[in-house]
């Protein structure tokens, strides 16, 4: 198996740079008409599902809209990313994990690897415990040719004064580019990414640098725009998506709906960052 | 049913400080002579129980080593949980969870209040995509009458530089502090609380103006001794409990050895604290 970054690579040239946000919330469910329950959960996957083979290469379950089922939502995200994977997409668990020393390794053995109980291709994690605290979740990412995607710039506003605090020179959120570089220098395969919302205007000397895969959210109903898309991110060198939630799921129901919606999502996207 | 930090309180006064840590990582389960599987997960998780019943009144399970066995894993904790509560042991989800909005919220559904899948008394959360994107959270676990548990400053080193960045006037870890003092002003019960390192030197004024619990972790084996607790929590108004997870549990696997271990523990960090 090709590293994580490399996979990226192939499905997004494949089928363009969208990555389906799977987040089944109460209010998602609604306004499918499905029972906000386990019932209404698993059918809201399976039609997700369908809506994204064919026109989507990489999805992103939101782990919490499972887990606040207990275990019969466990049960179905394990479901849907064996599932997805057999059918040859890319999952990335949007699941913000973060430890230290042994506690991140045991988020590793969760998440990543073949073998893994809730086997992901790629892991989003936060970095407040510090970059290298989360050197165990990296090790095991890179070893199960999985990738690792750290919040650095996220796309909601109630994070910009703790990740624009000063630190060494620069902010908190350029000082963790830098350091998830340093890791992809030592280690080869770009297996730690960034997540930057599409709202931020990172540094993009800072981000080529740190060569990671970049998971791009808040495109759309979170506010970043095409234009935003082309001038702070096409150009650069990284392997990239661009992950939509509600303005893709509000296609369905229907599964032909969202094919479609995939598809004019996948334009607009490859547009802004070709 | 009272408040969390109320609760916290009586707990602490009748057992003493101590909080033991459930740590089933693959070290401890072996170090204990038992599978690193769901049954020697099972095993370790029923004994641990029995040794802190009597002498400890609150329990921390660290998640990440449940979440690793996948859906078994998770129906231990589970269990656990349930007859931990039944029992009168308050128990604190050692989860580390963070995200924004509905999100959030549907982490508070998962972990807080009497009818969540993994109903914890409390919950530990980190704040890397900001405080204000943690407040549905917050108003969950103050419904359900638990506590949240911040991650302000960590016992380990690699999270130093992120945590004492320069943010308006002080530094991340203070203006955290501030943050949640403000939202225990507006909502009442002590909800939000920190968690502060022994290691650490927090600003006694900031953290008693903060009002909510303290769980302070890093005693013994990460270098925080007696003397450190004294200096710079003694005297302090806030609820708090001291988490020792290797230091307890190496007292295993024989049941009155570990009833033993919480006593003396009891010993010393009263002595520390009064």
């Amino acid at each position: 198996m090709e590293p994580f970054a490399d996979r990226l690579r192939a499905a997004t040239s494949k089928y363009g740079p969208l990555c389906a946000g799977i987040d089944p919330s109460r209010k998602t469910l609604t306004s499918w008409g499905l029972t906000d329950d386990p019932t209404g959960l698993k059918t809201f996957v399976e039609i997700s599902l369908e809506g994204a083979l064919g026109s989507v290469g990489v999805i992103k379950p939101q782990v919490a809209f499972f887990e606040r089922f207990g275990i019969p939502g466990l049960l179905i995200l394990r479901e849907l990313f064996a599932s997805a994977r057999a059918h040859g997409l890319l999952v990335i668990a949007d699941a913000k994990r973060s430890d230290i020393s042994s506690t991140a390794e045991a988020y590793g053995a969760a998440w990543l690897g073949a073998d893994a109980p809730f086997g992901a291709d790629a892991l989003t994690v936060t970095p407040y415990l510090g970059l290298d605290a989360l050197e165990p979740i990296f090790s095991a990412a890179a070893q199960a040719k999985s990738g690792i995607f750290v919040v650095v710039s996220s796309s909601n506003e109630e994070g910009r004064g703790l990740q624009t605090a000063a630190w060494g020179g620069g902010s908190v959120e350029e000082h963790l580019l830098k350091d998830i570089g340093r890791y992809n220098d030592v280690q080869p395969g770009e297996t730690v990414g960034a997540v930057i919302g599409v709202t931020r205007e990172p540094n993009p000397e800072l981000v080529a640098a740190m060569a990671g895969p970049l998971l791009l959210p808040g495109f759309g109903e979170q506010g970043g725009s095409a234009e935003e898309l082309r001038t702070r991110f096409s150009g650069l060198p990284n392997a990239m998506v661009v992950s939509v939630s509600r303005a893709w799921s509000s296609a369905g129901p229907n599964v032909g709906e969202l094919a479609l919606r995939s598809a004019e999502l996948q334009d607009q996207l490859r547009g802004a960052l070709e």
